[in-house]
């Protein structure tokens, strides 16, 4: 297969060329996600010119350094939707100069699909190629069908680094919208009802340009004790969870949020004795693809595969066997409650903290400034079968405990959550009062240097009763001991 | 059809005997939702001999006070799940005297059904007929279905003044956990997938005890001009989102939370001039059953149908009349976010307060005394295609503001909250960042008379910047006022 199929061989032109087509104030819908396969072409193309300001960038998820720094750097963006986690993008946001509105990884496409937010006049895409019938996604589709379905136009930029062996790993399976929407055939982590492209007709490409740079590859900081701990601890208690009858043996397919916890958390299962497991997930990391060579994984459904250079690299050179053990799909589709819910998933996601009623905080640090986003955590929280959050116990050496009488911001609310894990232990909330929850979180997850100061803020807020016993004069006087002395220790 | 079939003449027993097989310390699940279809006899028969006690309740919904209000006042009861809205029932939970976890609708029965949580001795399910196939539900199906399954026995009680043309009401599908669980096929609210009973092998039947005792009828405030004015701004509303394209003419299903603005909701749709809409809810009331009849309705679904004595008797008379235009489905189902999601549900809840960034409070007065629970409200305002919270923007009398810094307890986040209305106006809040959150709402939604301290709370928050501003030593002063003060105002 060509790259750019003969027909379209026309529409190829220079990146500033294509980017002259974009003005100030335009919505654009944009490829990417967790920083893989996003455009890098137009967005330096639109640095250069420096034509277009004020502009909103609808992303999946998150770009590269090239897109949402360097573009915010230039002072080119108004607004950003939805998951983002560059650290200039981060602080633009949270100085206010950019407007950003956090939705779940699920509801982004649902809304652009409906009509509801900007109307985009360009989805700007990164592919592999490009055939008459539609786009040959990179190793993320994210929301890119939805911004390509909804966009006016569609600026193309082909990645000629990208390895053809991407065709067939795809698929994009279109749900439609109320009245209209249908049933989503998949009932276990292989089946494909879907298209290996997205579709676009020919005529709504307004320019393709050739680029050859390749993503950033990602970066994960290296295990530790404690979080080899923690992984363990989850291990055991699945395997509490199998012989108690509430789990089936080979668990259900597993989510596994961003980052050095959930590659340690899977990197538990290597030697945890099961095998031919499944992941149902939004985005693939380097210990998911270990796992796959190794068997303890069989196959893996995700959004987009995340991998260091090492791994990406024999991940590209062992492409064909890969692509019949993973299949790549929209963010609609990887998150979509209708899925993770039948499909009966295991979600493991990661708290900046949690409350000791089991309130979860996965954005906010001291309530104000935003990390990166919800993500997908939500969708996955609220859907699965069994949740757990996992942590470590205290953060910064020990100055953060990150198990706190009230979160500073609530992204999971104790109704969604279940499980928390620490390295010093479990708390398994179900079916668990907040006077219940409380003890179980105090004395099996929290840092013994914290229990003390934990216990004693519990004995004052249960003097005033109530199912949720709280004293909201000192409700966040480890956040506001913080701020005051550099550490939530007295 | 008889009211017990010929095979299971021989179950019928004196609801003392029946009692007599319940034991202390036993899981009990319970017919009931929205204070319809839960036992009354075998409550009291317990209650009569004393012999069972820490009991723990698992009922899908609300009960009446024969069953919740009686039994705690005994001390009879343990543990309590999943919804309540009993006044004694609710002090001994804030008292700590009960333990109870507060789950979404459409978890209890999934929780249920997948083994975890309590394993069930006996489910005491009341019904309008038994026969040798199953179980004739009363005017609400709940959480019956997924307690009938998985009770170890079933104690039937047969109430002999429900009309027998609730038969064929019901719907009564299956999902099937994982890895077995399968697609709803339900493509539009009238979809009848299931069966028109709730399976019960005969030899799983201990006992059948029949009663005559109706349920309490409900009773709503009547309307006032504020809840007026909050329907015709929801209804003004809706008519700009149809006229920009983004709802289709019809709205689409809607569901309207329990209570007395919901009513008012509807109500307002009376002279709106929309005709042949759809409800897709948990409870249906008497505004609903009027706009059945006067055909702004076109069909409803719901789990069950709660209402005044004179509406309810106006619902028995016309039995067959309603059974073509009403499904009573389990809260599996109504609540279920694959179906929420696919059906485009315009989603109706009523706060207890909204912050400036439009997290929501459903369930907790001062962050600590929990209401009654959460509902059904996470489900639909997660998977609706349109959320809408509507209160009045005080309450106490101007006491207290319902639009505060920050809500004390979160029950839905801002990721989840899209249109916020009061009596004011509406802030809507899609695709806005927390900044333009808090301005639409303070302008809009807020009343006059805290509006300038809303923005001087803003103000101060600004100072620290962040995604989210906040002054955690302040965040709270308004629930503090009103605790030292009895008002919010200075």
């Amino acid at each position: 297969m060509e790259r750019v199929c003969q027909a379209l061989h026309s529409r190829i032109q220079s990146a500033q060329q294509a980017a002259a087509l974009i003005k100030s104030g335009m919505p654009l819908g944009m490829s990417g996600f967790t920083i893989v396969g996003y455009p890098k072409a137009i967005p330096q193309a639109l640095i250069q010119s420096g034509h277009a300001k004020d502009l909103t960038l609808c992303i999946g998820a998150s770009a590269g350094d090239e897109l949402d720094g360097a573009m915010v750097r230039h002072g080119l963006v108004a607004r950003r939707y939805s998951y983002q986690s560059n650290k200039d993008m981060r602080d633009a946001i949270n100085g206010g100069t950019v407007d950003y509105n956090d939705m779940h990884v699920s509801q982004f496409p649902l809304y652009v699909n409906q009509g509801v937010g900007p109307a985009i006049d360009f989805a700007v895409v990164e592919c592999a190629a490009v055939t008459e019938q539609g786009l040959i996604p990179t190793a993320s589709v994210g929301g890119s069908d939805a911004v390509v379905r909804m966009a006016r136009q569609v600026i193309v930029e082909v990645n000629t680094t990208l390895p053809m062996g991407l065709c067939g790993m795809h698929d994009i399976f279109e749900v439609g919208i109320p009245p209209h929407a249908k049933p989503i055939p998949i009932l276990q982590p292989e089946d494909r009802p879907g298209l290996p492209y997205i579709p676009c007709p020919t005529e709504k490409i307004a320019a393709i340009v050739l680029t050859d740079q390749p993503d950033r590859p990602a970066k994960f900081k290296p295990l530790t004790s404690t979080s080899r701990k923690i992984g363990e601890n989850i291990v055991a208690f699945l395997k509490a969870e199998v012989a108690a009858g509430r789990l089936p043996e080979n668990l259900g397919p597993i989510q596994s949020g961003v980052g050095s916890v959930g590659n340690a958390v899977l990197q538990a299962l290597t030697a945890s004795g099961f095998r031919g497991l499944t992941i149902y997930t939004e985005v693939m990391q380097d210990a998911a693809l270990s796992l796959l060579e190794s068997g303890v994984f069989r196959f893996a459904s995700a959004s987009a595969i995340s991998l260091e250079e090492k791994t990406r690299e024999r991940f590209y050179q062992n492409i064909d066997t890969f692509r019949k053990k993973i299949v790549l799909r929209p963010q609609e589709i990887s998150n979509h409650p209708e899925v993770i819910r039948r499909l009966g998933v295991i979600a493991l996601n990661t708290p900046i903290e949690v409350d000791i009623y089991g309130n979860v905080n996965s954005t906010h640090i001291l309530g104000t400034r935003i990390m990166n986003g919800i993500g997908g955590s939500g969708d996955f929280t609220r859907n699965a079968r069994l949740n757990i959050f996992a942590t470590e116990s205290v953060a910064k050496g020990g100055l953060i405990s990150c198990i706190v009488p009230m979160v500073s911001h609530v992204d999971h609310t104790e109704h969604d959550t279940q499980v928390i894990v620490t390295e010093q232990g479990i708390a398994d909330l179900r079916w668990r009062s907040p006077r219940e929850r409380a003890e179980l979180l105090i004395e099996n997850c929290a840092h013994p240097d914290y229990r003390p100061l934990l216990r004693e803020y519990l004995q004052s807020a249960l003097s005033g009763g109530g199912q949720t016993p709280h004293d909201l004069a000192l409700v966040f006087s480890f956040h506001r001991r913080f701020q005051e002395t550099g550490s939530m220790r007295t």
